[in-house]
């Protein structure tokens, strides 16, 4: 038997953190050898320092491992950073500086011109730009990002549209759950019986992430997609599950059938290359009129898979549809380990 | 102290038949005479008819009414109806044939084109519409209609800047309250942690009413008002208040302080007559980043008011906002009353 | 291999009706050859017939079943019953009497004196009772029943303590999920942001249930346990799970440890005999001064565990704790399967 | 017309210090004239200190109030306190003793042996403690507290019995909502679709705090009831008011009738004094079989008045019954408010 890549977890304590050591438990490829978080933490064993938020028990060598302080010193060469943007934006280079593979599901580096911002179905290739990062040449390190819980949805269902016909257009309204915000997050008596029609940067990443995911990388640099785009976003009363109300107009007229065929024929490196987090199939398409709803639907894939339903004429623009998917699993620890196993499969995890 | 009117009420016993009584009672110029609702109830007592289902106690009154067949004989002159669409289809051209004033919440006759279809504050002057009704030939009967609760709020946010502006195009997605629904309406296990992408018929209705609304009159025919728009409606976890994600484009471009400027300054023929029921501001724009909201705003002109908040440019059109009223007063029995307010104002009832 | 035992489902339609068809899926011993439910629906496939309202898909072969209607013949010989009571008071006994094993989930003939209410942890020995019924005599037939949703999870966490130290008192309160009252069931606007402090005839079932689940077969009849009970039933806003406040008094007085060991250890029949859906330990009791909670801890054992935590004194009685369960697994499909398990391990279904 | 008395609000830009903000605009015989919180908040405008969080909008001389810090020097004689206990622990006595009258919601000083827990309804004659106190004796300051919000309405239910009837068991069990936490106070990710059995040391308050209200003062000290009493505190996800499942056992043997009657006809001094907050009928009887509900009960007595309902026998004690009160009304600001009411028209106001 193959011996496991040792990984550690930057913001251990957090909803991201805990997803991923929940992903990570019986993981093929990697095992959890080092978990860090604020200094309050350093130092006492996980189960003290985290309050566990999850359905399925926190594993017991889990439990009694020590927190090590967010330091690169002792670390793993391989990181799953879940870390708040503010922390992010200073701790994720000085870890990819000491050489470490940093595989971040934070907004600060994503936009940086040479941090490739990366979902493994749709754009693979990116991955590529880590080369040019000073970090790799100084001394191996690097760092990956994915995309925001609200981006990586509709990038799912949007990118076979957008290479099968052309994007020209895009309209979208998220409907999104509180576990976006992290815990304690929104407070119970903001939510209760109420939307809440702000988030604050969101539409703005929404928008910037989603010409980046959809742009192509030419000579170390990504050229964003051009298609317009606005993006509005709400928080509802639902645990997990971001919904989105989409609109789009394409550059080539496409019938619904062949729409849905492209949809649900979708398959990228990731399926080809078996990855172990991937689903094998990254988007549904469901015929019911009603659907996809975050009660039934959020658990294709084991929460990887994108639900896409509702497709009808726009009055405005060609299209539009729903688009369903799970935030904290496709949405943030799914997705940086999905990049993970990318990473591994093309040789930069050494 | 001047007699007041007796008024009817076809579907006594709904949702939006008890908020009918709810708003009449110790109303200025209406008292409600008559009760109707399905053969089932007929004969009893109000109180035993129906399941009383609004914050504010019956009034003893009411309670002890008996309720009538849902006959035109023995009715009063005016008549609300808050009856399912398939009902009234039948039983509204009924009434006006036998001369009554029916003021309608039902969707089944607003789109007819000799059916006004009215606001009070956006196209009062659609009222005459009634005099080509073979109804007013015959018996000096008519039926007025108010639209659905959806497109209600978004008329008022956007009446004004038709006016100022002209509209070209409007982008909607609603997340609407589960007493739209009526009761019972939405099973729990349907809504409880979840957001249902689909409300029947419902995105046809807002978007064909709301071309009607703010068409022109012009002999004896409503011209539709000519801009393209696109709604998509879900239905949230939220008792009451339907919010909406809003994008337009204007045919005159306009400032943002200037279209604040438009909502905060509307006023109209309510307003000037002082309706009782007519919010003394129809439309409020809230500075607020992060409203308005159903918890906070919905009560706004005793739940008659349109809140808008939020605007910001828009990345595909003008300019996005978001739009909030209440669904079962503005967007039901209150509108009817506003219509009947000012049916009397003109001298329709008599 | 085997052949499995063909079984049919009575009101397969139904919220409980589907859990069987997924609880029965992949079942080692049983499969599902047979569906029933109303007039309405006889003669349809299951997926035209049936609203599929489970986050797992429903089974393609079950979807293309014709539904039966609701007559014994050539219906199997076991037959899962999820009928209303008012149905299932008719139509079981006619099953019965055909000669058919009724596992009924309805409260119908629960009470009957020659009818076992059985959970296979606590009373199997009830089950000999079908032997005194007249349906037996006379064709081999007969109807075996499980308690209410409410009170299986109660009555699993009084059985130890039952046994090692006599109740004396039992007072419990109850906060009930909206699966418990079907589909379509509660209204969202009743429950939403709600409490609703009354289920019908709840009360009354949980008192009587649990006295003859912790009573005594004796001579062909079972004597109610004697302890004194009081239950109050309320509905709240959790989709699955019911949540208990229960209070205690014991013959022999017994500490916390011993308590809490009482439940730990727990193991019957069906743990013994490794029955196929029977949770390897019936009873978790969790140290966590805030659980169980119906988000974290509903799953254990599948759904089929009781879960049991804060054992704290109790001013009035001797001591007071928290107990959750699943309601439409373990207090409904869950608990018919188990009790169906136990007739076939003791050689009742031929 | 009279001057208004000056008072001051300690913890003003809490959830609390908003309701006495609220409730105390128009108030007739109190004006806000001093606002102090944290140091973070002193010397800013209070609409800039706080997030006004109520549905009525923030009165606009509040807005602009300049808040104090939280020292005696400057502040008004009346003082009401809306301060977490660890606080008020350290500063209520401050103020006490630089002469002012402490109206305080906090739990900090209410089972001190001087200090007087009062509900107008229920114990009037306890505010005579307050000339026990040091504070008194050296400087005619004085604190008074009023109970937890789940405690004031079970105790407004409870003190017509007792007087009649004589109490000698209590048992409840409580369903409380989330305002009862503060805000931000319970996080989404916990309450919903949840029961969450755990509210540190509520259980402790209402057990003890019920005990010193419905007690006998009795040479400058009040002689605790004897009844038993045993509670259970869960929270739910409710956003107001706290619904309680209640179970007594009295000394002298009352039909329903007589117990009801004795709810519906309880009037005491603040009733007979007509003091402004106080509810015409403090406690409701309601006959319907499924109520009081937060939904439809709350605002009784413009949420002063305890709704009960479903008065039945116990299999247990005597009669079990349900309790409803608002918990940010009548369960703290109004309870406060109605405590300076009381201590005006009896002279201690100066």
């Amino acid at each position: 038997m193959e011996t496991k890549i040792p990984v550690g977890i930057l913001g251990a304590t957090g909803v991201v953190g805990q997803r991923f050591i929940q992903l990570l438990e019986d993981h093929p490829w990697f095992e959890v050898a080092w978990l860090a978080a604020s200094e309050r933490s350093a130092g006492l064993p996980y189960a003290e320092a985290a309050r566990w938020r999850l359905k399925t028990p926190l594993p017991s060598h889990i439990a009694k491992m020590k927190v090590s302080p967010a330091e690169p010193d002792g670390a793993p060469k391989v990181i799953f950073a879940a870390l708040d943007a503010g922390i992010a934006k200073e701790l994720e280079p000085r870890f990819a500086d000491a050489g470490h593979a940093v595989v971040s599901n934070s907004s600060a580096l994503r936009m940086y011109p040479d941090v490739p911002l990366v979902i493994p179905e749709v754009n693979p290739d990116h991955i590529k730009l880590i080369e040019c990062q000073k970090w790799w040449r100084q001394s191996k390190g690097f760092a990956v990002t994915n995309p925001n819980c609200s981006a990586i949805g509709l990038v799912l269902a949007l990118a076979p549209l957008h290479r099968a016909f052309g994007l020209e257009k895009v309209f979208v309204v998220t409907m999104q759950a509180v576990s976006g915000a992290g815990y304690p997050g929104v407070a119970s008596l903001d939510i209760l019986g109420n939307v809440i029609p702000y988030i604050g940067k969101e539409e703005e990443k929404m928008e910037e992430e989603t010409r980046k995911l959809l742009g192509k990388l030419n000579g170390g640099a990504v050229h964003m997609a051009e298609f317009g785009i606005s993006a509005q976003c709400n928080r509802v009363a639902v645990e997990d599950g971001h919904t989105e109300s989409v609109s789009i107009k394409l550059k080539t007229p496409a019938k619904a059938d062949t729409i849905i065929d492209s949809w649900t024929r979708f398959r990228e490196i990731p399926q080809e290359l078996g990855l172990p987090t991937a689903p094998p199939q990254p988007v549904y398409y469901d015929n019911a009129p009603d659907r996809p709803q975050p009660r039934f639907d959020l658990e294709r894939g084991r929460g990887m898979a994108t639900s896409v339903g509702r497709l009808r004429p726009c009055g405005l623009l060609d299209w539009k549809f729903t688009v369903l998917s799970h935030n904290t699993i496709r949405g943030a620890a799914g997705a940086a380990l999905l990049n993970a196993e990318l990473l591994k499969a093309q040789g930069y995890l050494g």
